[in-house]
Formats: structure tokens, C-alpha cells, sequence
């Protein structure tokens, strides 16, 4: 079996890790209500629900989450059909399996609960809180007539849910990142002058292959491999026309899925010595470890991303180079580029997602790039976790090139 | 490679088929402005995108079909990395590329056409037209103010051009069903009493690798199979301890994916020859077949779903027989279950869906079912086109058991 899956009993175990978590986003987002309605999540899937409830479903259900009385209340009301399946997990204080309607179960337990504050997954800014339909929040707002003017969109929980890794996610994400660099080892073994770009890709795919994990992104651009000085890095495929040539650089953006969950890390190759590296390139690289550097130093929670974005951007900027055009990081977890929240500047196409604040748990990347004149962009790119005072590189970052010679 | 999947050229030539039917829907329903508002469709999908533009797009997104000037205009706004991308489809009138935000773009479009109505992907019954998160419905709703009294659901749009199947989509189809049933002949020849259910399904899933297609709807219940005759078919998987016996039934629900279209049909075994079947048995099988048949020739467009449920149903009790507790008929497409209509009964559990009108170019099941008292149930799928005047089978029907003796 492919170990780029989670197993049904692995995915269960991060959903009840997940659980154990709620009661405390709940109450410090002073939410004592949050539903998650939906239906047919093979044809519109909310995505938190592979981290709250772990399968798919097929009539109109909710799986509520209430403070009720100071405790966590857990309920699961769903078509007969799907009622078994939530049963066995041992997860809901309560599974209502209905016949002919949700309708009336579900105002029960509204009346009963008479939550002050009903979140739900919508939200303009973060596209993972946003999974219910506007047809199923019509259908919503009808059978809740009475408590719509509670109605909050339930960002900060799905956020919260998502972000803030368990001990499980956590361990799978290292090993994703651990089998990166192994796989970013062996092709430093394999690469020499002269190969082409889709060669070089080539023996990725081998190698994805031999540890039989999956890709974190779109097989065509992972990896992508950018023999310099030529190439925008991130733009353009790799090519069967480019080729490694001594005295440059080789990129690359490569990520893994191991057990379901992504790896995503920049590494660049110098085809040569370390004492034949062209100042310019000296220079860039040593700019752009020292502005990973600069930032990780920054970060902790509560901090709001664009000011961790500002410190790589203004640093680079202060060595001479022009800033650059995207944001520094963003959150990894089931997809390389997952929901909720943004190390970027506040330009108006990101919205209001850099203004979101750092937590403990999350883990970002860190990708600040810069142009050279004569030898083309140079990246790099790390994962960090973040800590209750600080945060920490998910694996060795890198200090340098990788020398070919 | 499996022949599972579409090329990406086999779906833009459905994608190009789909467009070409988009004026005759559009009119024929009276609304001459559609607008599809997406974004990162990976994490949430609108499944209409599909069918008309064949892709994944990353920045908020606007595909708008409008009847301007008794034209059709095509329009797709979407970030700039995603631009080339629909240029090289030659398939819209107009492709921008938007570097800091939707939002004059979209307004400018707006301004240009002035629609009287613009139907939006939401809707209260039709999951499949339901691919319009509320968070994007608020954003739009700003983006838009002084339209949002036009708002429509397009449901009956998605409905059509969902449904209503192209040459192309109807030659995958035929396909799926011809390799349905070529499997189920090699596992006629293949079944002796004394089987167990896994060990047959075990068998399917050796010639579907073996043709190299996919599966229809999840593996562990693709095939059903339901040795007679103590099984409530549908509902629990192929069993280890349940095994084919002399003058008793086999059942099957079997489907297969064909280059991402499906196939949905029930077969039946009998052990035995012809001459063996008992009575009880004889008489469902011909009920079943008849019911088929009479439901079958009552189909044609404007037809409601529930009229061609109700032939079935009824005849099915007037032979004595309780009615069976589901509906008729589903479409079939990119799904075994398809969006977009019932032929069901009018119960609560099934909303408007049963009341919607049947279109040409339309593929349903049909698949009644009965209980006999002492054999199990009964029960046999069939796949029909709707065309101009009534229906065809997709593939010759059956017109009893299969027999194994």
C-alpha cells in the first residue's frame, strides 16, 4: 500500500486528537456553538471535516460542537444510512440517525443548547473555513429561523482546528520532511553537469517512487527544477532544454505527502566548489540564510504574519536587492499550501489573511528569494513549527549550497 | 495508463461540446447572464467547472456566459497565473488576467452586459448545483450591490448542461456499460455454487484491473454482491461467510469508471437451470422485468421523475408486492449517482428533486425492486437515454436470470 494515505484508523486518531482541542479554541474564540452542516461531501466537501469527523457523508447532517454547562458536548445528526459509521468512532456524546428529515433533531438541540453564538464555515478571507455552501446556509438559516442573528462565521475555530498541529500530524509532517531531504541527498549523489531540467525531474519520480509516498503538489511542477541563471523560479515547468552548467545554480521546490500529510522545501545546488562560488552568489545566498534566520527569530504567537514577512522583506531590500513578489510563508499540513492565516505583505490580494495571528502548533514555511544580475534568483525554503515562546526548524534548514564538484 | 480518466484534450473536447449547448439552455430558460465564482477549486470545488472549464484555478475566479445582443459572450476573469491557461483553450471570447484584485474587472463585464437576471451555482435540492460557497455568495454580494436583486439560482442551467449528455459523453457511457457487462458474462462463466460473496467480488476486481478501468463508486461495495437469500440488498458489503447454494440467487450492483464516465447496472444468477426456478421466483424476475418495461415507456422529456417512480411502483403492487423503500431512477455521469433529478417518490427525503421535468440527452437507471417470502429480494438496474420522444437502453436490458447450472 501507498504510504501517501492516512489509514481509516490514522485519520481517526487525528480526529480525536482534533477533538481534544476544541473545548479550549471554543472558549478563548468565545464561541459555545459551532455547526458544521453539509451534504454529499464527495461532490462539495467542507475540508474540516477531515479533521473533525473523517469520512464522507451523504444526507443533509450537522456535527455540532457546544459548550454547554461548561463542558464540551459533541453531537452527530445524520441520515440513517451514516449513523453506524459515526457510532463506531466513540467520538459524539450523541448520534442521531434520522429517517425522513434533519428538520426537527435538529431544532431540539438548538432549543436545548440556546447557544449565544452559532459559528459556521464561511468565510470571505480563509477558502479552508469556507465549506458550507450559500445553498445550504439558505436551507440553514430557514430551519434556524429564530437564532440567525447568532450566526458567525467560524474562521478562528477552523483556523485554530486546522493550524495548530497534534503529536501525530506533527511526526507525520517530519518524517514527510525527513524523506525530502533523504530523496535532496541521494540527487546530490546523482547530479552532474549537463543534465536537463526534466532529466534531473526524472529521477525525482524514481525516487518518490522507491520510498512510495505521494507528491505534495501536482506531479508536472514537483519538483520544480530551475537550472539558473535563466529561470523565474516558480513560473515555468522544468524543460528538457535546460541544462546544469558549471558555475551556476541548480533550484529546486520539492514536497512530499507522507500519510496524507506535505513537506515543502526550496534547495539549491552550486556546480562547483565552495571556494569557486562568484561573489554575487556568495552574497545572495548568505542574504537569504540570514533573512530566514532574521524572521524564525521572530516568530512566536500572537504575532501577526506580515510583521515575520517585513523582517526577510526589509532585510533584503537593505542589502540592495528588490523585494520580493510573493509572501514569505504560508501553512503546511494535508496540503502544502493549507488555509489559515499568511506570513505576506498587506497588499490587497491577499486580503485580510496576513493580519491573522501566529499560534502555537501551526507550521509555515519560510521562502524569501532574491534576483541576482548575472547568476539568476536564489531561494531557499523551511518549515518551522511554532512554539509557545518561539518556533523551531522541522528539520536542519540549510546554510548554503549543496556543491556539485 | 488506466483508462479511468480523461485526457486533458478528451475533456476540453466535452468541455467545447458543453459550451456549444450553453445558448439554447440559457434561453430556453430565460436568464441571459451565468456567472461561476469560484476559487482554489481543489480545496472547494464547484462541480459544474467541470463541464465548462475543465480545470482547477487558483485567485478568485469569474467564468460568465451572457447572452448579449442574441450572442452568447464567454468570459473568464482569473488571477494572472491562471490566464494562459484558459487563453490556450480557445474557448472564451475574452480571457483577463487580474494581477491585484477581481473586483473593477468584474464590475466592468457587469456594467457592459446590464443581464436582467444572473444565475448563480446554489441551489436548496441540487447538490451538484450547489457549488457557490457563502463566503464567496458575500463577496460577490458586495462586488456586485447594485445587481443582487437579480440573482438566480442556476440550478436548471447546471441541471441541463449537466445532464444533458454530449455525443462524447454518451460514447464513454455505452462504453462503461459494454465493459459492465463483458465483465459480468466472464463471471457467468466463472460462478459455481459454494462461492462466498468476497471471493466473487474478488474476482470482479481482477477483471477490472484487467480492463483497466476504474470503479464507479467506492471498491468495497463495487461489486454488491448478494448471495440469496437473506440479504437487504444495498446494504452490507460482500461478505467471507455468505456463500452462492443450489436453487438460490446471486445478485450484483456493479459499475465501472471509463475515461471518467460511469456505468450502474444489476444483474441476477440463478443457480440452476431455467427449468428449476421456482415459481416465487419466476414471478419477481418477470415483475421486475415488466416494471422496467412499462416505466421505460412512459419516459420523455417534460415528464416529471416521480410520474415514470409511480408506473413502477404502482405495477410493482399491484402484483402484491410491497413497494420498494427507494427511488426509481438516479442520473448517471462523472458519478454513479449523479446530480440533477429523481424518478423517486414525492417523500419528504427527497425535496423538489423528484418533481423536476425529465430533458433529452438525459442517462438514468432504472432499477425497481421487490421481496419475495421465501427466495430474498429481487432486484435488476438498467441504464436508459432520454431522447426526443421517449428513451433507448443504453445496453440490451435483461430479460431474466442468468443461469448457472
Amino acid at each position: 500500500m501507498s504510504l501517501s494515505e492516512l489509514s481509516v484508523s490514522e485519520k481517526l486518531k487525528i480526529v480525536g486528537e482534533k477533538h481534544s482541542q476544541i473545548y479550549e479554541i471554543m472558549s478563548s474564540n468565545q464561541i459555545d456553538c459551532w455547526i458544521i452542516f453539509t451534504r454529499e461531501t464527495e461532490t462539495t466537501p467542507d475540508s474540516i471535516m477531515e479533521f473533525v469527523v473523517g469520512n464522507d457523508i451523504v444526507l443533509q447532517s450537522a456535527f455540532i460542537f457546544a459548550i454547554y454547562q461548561n463542558e464540551l458536548k459533541k453531537y452527530a445528526i445524520v441520515g440513517s444510512f451514516d449513523a453506524n459509521t459515526e457510532k463506531e468512532k466513540g467520538l459524539w456524546d450523541e448520534v442521531i440517525g434520522y429517517g425522513h428529515g434533519i428538520k426537527e433533531h435538529l431544532q431540539d438541540k438548538l432549543k436545548m443548547l440556546n447557544p449565544e453564538k452559532i459559528a459556521l464555515d464561511y468565510s470571505l478571507n480563509d477558502v479552508s473555513a469556507d465549506g458550507l455552501t450559500h445553498g445550504m446556509y439558505l436551507i440553514l438559516e430557514d430551519l434556524l429561523k429564530e437564532y440567525s442573528d447568532r450566526f458567525f462565521s467560524a474562521e478562528p475555530i477552523i483556523r485554530a482546528v486546522r493550524g495548530r498541529k497534534t503529536q501525530t500530524e506533527l511526526k507525520l509532517i517530519t518524517e514527510a520532511c525527513r524523506i525530502t531531504e533523504e530523496i535532496n541527498s541521494q540527487i546530490t549523489a546523482y547530479l552532474r553537469v549537463g543534465m536537463s531540467e526534466l532529466e534531473i525531474q526524472s529521477k525525482f519520480y524514481e525516487l518518490v517512487e522507491k520510498y512510495n509516498v505521494g507528491y505534495a503538489w501536482k506531479k508536472h511542477q514537483n519538483p520544480m527544477c530551475d537550472a539558473g541563471p535563466d529561470k523565474e523560479f516558480g513560473h515555468v515547468s522544468p524543460q528538457p532544454n535546460s541544462y546544469t552548467k558549471s558555475g551556476y545554480t541548480l533550484h529546486n521546490d520539492f514536497g512530499v505527502k507522507y500519510k496524507g500529510y506535505c513537506s515543502d522545501l526550496q534547495r539549491m545546488w552550486f556546480f562547483g566548489s565552495k571556494e569557486e562560488v562568484p561573489q554575487e552568489l556568495r552574497d545572495g545566498i548568505d542574504t537569504i540564510v540570514q533573512a530566514i534566520q532574521l524572521s524564525a527569530e521572530k516568530i512566536k504567537p500572537g504575532v501577526e504574519g506580515w510583521e515575520i514577512d517585513k523582517i526577510a522583506r526589509d532585510f533584503i531590500v537593505s542589502k540592495g536587492y528588490k523585494e520580493y513578489m510573493h509572501g514569505l510563508g504560508h501553512p503546511v499540513g494535508i496540503k502544502a499550501h493549507d488555509g489559515g492565516g499568511l506570513m505576506g505583505p498587506l497588499w490587497e490580494r491577499y486580503g485580510e489573511l496576513p493580519k491573522t495571528q501566529l499560534e502555537e502548533g501551526q507550521v509555515f514555511t519560510l521562502e524569501p528569494s532574491l534576483w541576482t544580475k548575472n547568476y539568476g534568483m536564489i531561494a531557499l525554503e523551511e518549515m518551522v513549527m511554532i512554539t509557545k515562546t518561539g518556533c523551531k526548524f522541522i528539520v536542519e534548514p540549510a546554510h548554503d549550497f549543496l556543491y556539485i564538484d
